[in-house]
C-alpha cells in the first residue's frame, strides 16, 4: 500500500486544543515519516507560535507527546508543539548491524549521513531544516515568523545545533539533559564517525560546542540537567557547554537540577518553565 | 527466581517527589504483583493522604503513571498516587483463550473470580479491598485514613464499585468514562460471566448501578465523560448511574465534556480538577 503524501493518523482532543499525530511521505528520508502535532484552542483563529521538541536516543514522535505533559501550559500560552520522529524507519532503512539503541533506528543524531548505507535515508538534518518545516508551515495554522526548539538529550543536541546552524530561524532554544558536545563523548563518536566517516571536521557542525567555537551564536540557551542523571559524566558533559559559551555573549542558563534522573518525569517536572521562557521569546 | 517480598522497581524524582514502581509477592493472587506509587515531597515529613487511581482494560500501573500528568498537582496537594495493575499476570496465569483485550490479562475487572481456572489467580477485589492497602499502610508513609479513590473506564468501575461497597474507607470517588453497569454492555456480559458465572445475582456486587439499587451510599461522585468517547454508547452508559443515583442522595457530577474521547489525552485534561476535588474531601 502506497503511503498517503499526508495523512492524519489520530487527532484527540486535550486541553480544548488537538494533538495529532500525521504521517507523509518525505522526500529527504524517502521513507514514510510521523509527527506529532498539539494545536492549542487558539490555533482555531489565527496562526500560533511553535515549539520544535526533539526527542532522545530509542524514541519516536510519541515520547515527548505522550509523558512530558506540555499540552496543558501550551494550551495556555497558545503554543503548538510539534514532535518529529528520531530517524527513518521502514522497509530499506538499515539499522544497527548488532541492533544497539544508539545507532541507526532511532537514533538518527539529526545528522545528514554521508557514509553508505547510511546517506540514502538518514537526512535528519535537511529534513528538520528544510522539508518538515515547509510541510508543516503549509498544512498547520503557525506562523513560521515565531519558532522555538527544544530537545532532549540526544535531542537536546539536534535542538541546540539546529539553533546555532539556523539562528535566524529560530526565537529561543532550550534542552533538556542534552549531549553537550558528541566530539567528546562515546555516543557522540559512534554516530559521527559512523554517519559522517573518519573526517572529524565534518563532525563540527553537529557538535554545539565546535559550533560556538566556529563562530555560531544565539542570544541565550535555557538548560536542565538532573544531577542524578545516570548519564551525565560519561555522555552529556554540560561543563563542556558552559565552557564554550564563556565569554561568547551567549546567555547559558545551565540549571542543575538535584537528584533528577535522565528520564520523562525530569522533563515533565521543568518544561513548564521551558515554555514559559520560550513564550516569552516568542511574544518579543 | 523468587519473587522478593518487596522490591523497588524504579524510583525517579519528579515534582520534587518521588515516583516508584513497586513488585511484591502477592497471596491473594498467588503472583508477583507491581504497583506505582508516587510521593510528593510532603510525605517526607509526615503521613500524606492517598489517591488510588484504577485503570483500564489493557493497562498496567505504568499508564496512569506516565500520561496522565497527575504528579505536578499532587505534588502541590500533598498527596500520594497508588496505581495498581489491573490482573494478575506471570507463568500460570490464564489469559482469555483467543488473546482478547477485555477478558484475562490486563482485564481483572477488580472481581474476586468463582469459575476455573479464573479463581485460582483473579482476586483484584481482594487484592486492592485488603491486601495491598495493608502493604501500602505498613510501608509507605500515607495516612489510611484519607484515602480517596478514582479510575478510568474499567478502572472506573473498579473506583465506583469499591467506594461504594466499601464506603467508610474512602472519603471521596471520581471517575474518569466508567464502564456504569458492567451488567448491561458487552465488556460487563463477558467479563462477570467468565469470572463469576450465569447467577447474575453473584454480578451486583461488582454494578455500581446495581450497588446503589441495592442501598450502597456514598456522598457524591465525579465523573467525567468525553462526548467523542467511541465506547460510550456501548459500553460506559452514564445515563445509567444518573438514572441510579436519582432520588438517593447521593450528589452526582456528571460532566459531559465535549468533543473528548477515551483516551489518557482527556484523563490529562481534567485531572487536576479530579485531584482538587479529592483533596478537598480529604483535608475536611
Amino acid at each position: 500500500m502506497p503511503v498517503p503524501e499526508f495523512e492524519t493518523v489520530s487527532a484527540a482532543k486535550a486541553f480544548g486544543g488537538v494533538q495529532s499525530v500525521i504521517r507523509h511521505r518525505s522526500r529527504e528520508t524517502g521513507t514514510s515519516m510521523r509527527f506529532a502535532a498539539f494545536l492549542p484552542p487558539q490555533a482555531e483563529t489565527t496562526p500560533v507560535p511553535v515549539l520544535w521538541f526533539l526527542a532522545g536516543l530509542t524514541c519516536t514522535e510519541d515520547n515527548f507527546t505522550v509523558k512530558a505533559g506540555a499540552q496543558r501550559v501550551a494550551a495556555e500560552l497558545g503554543l503548538a508543539l510539534i514532535a518529529p520522529d528520531t530517524s527513518p524507519r521502514g522497509d530499506g532503512v538499515p539499522d544497527d548491524p548488532d541492533g544497539a539503541y544508539d545507532f541507526g533506528l532511532g537514533a538518527g543524531f539529526y545528522v545528514d549521513a554521508t557514509e553508505a548505507p547510511w546517506s540514502t535515508h538518514y537526512r535528519m538534518r535537511s529534513y528538520l531544516e528544510r522539508e518538515l518545516p515547509e510541510l508543516v508551515a503549509a498544512t498547520l495554522p503557525i506562523d513560521p515568523t515565531r519558532q522555538a526548539i527544544s530537545g532532549h538529550s540526544m535531542g537536546g543536541h539536534g535542538a541546540l545545533t539546529l539553533a546555532l546552524r539556523t539562528p535566524d530561524r529560530f526565537r529561543s532554544v532550550s534542552a533538556f539533559a542534552p549531549i553537550a558536545s558528541p566530539m567528546n563523548c562515546p555516543w557522540g563518536h559512534k554516530a559521527l564517525s559512523g554517519y559522517l566517516g573518519a573526517d572529524r571536521d565534518a563532525w563540527r557542525q553537529y557538535d554545539a560546542c565546535a559550533l560556538i567555537a566556529d563562530g555560531a551564536r544565539v542570544p541565550a540557551i535555557l538548560v536542565d540537567q538532573g544531577t542524578a542523571d545516570g548519564f551525565l559524566a560519561e555522555q552529556l558533559k554540560p561543563d563542556l557547554l558552559e565552557a564554550a559559551c564563556a565569554g561568547t555573549g551567549i546567555q547559558l542558563t545551565l540549571r542543575r537540577q538535584d537528584g533528577y534522573d535522565h528520564s520523562y518525569f525530569f522533563i515533565a517536572s521543568f518544561i513548564e518553565d521551558h515554555l514559559r521562557w520560550h513564550a516569552r521569546a516568542l511574544a518579543a
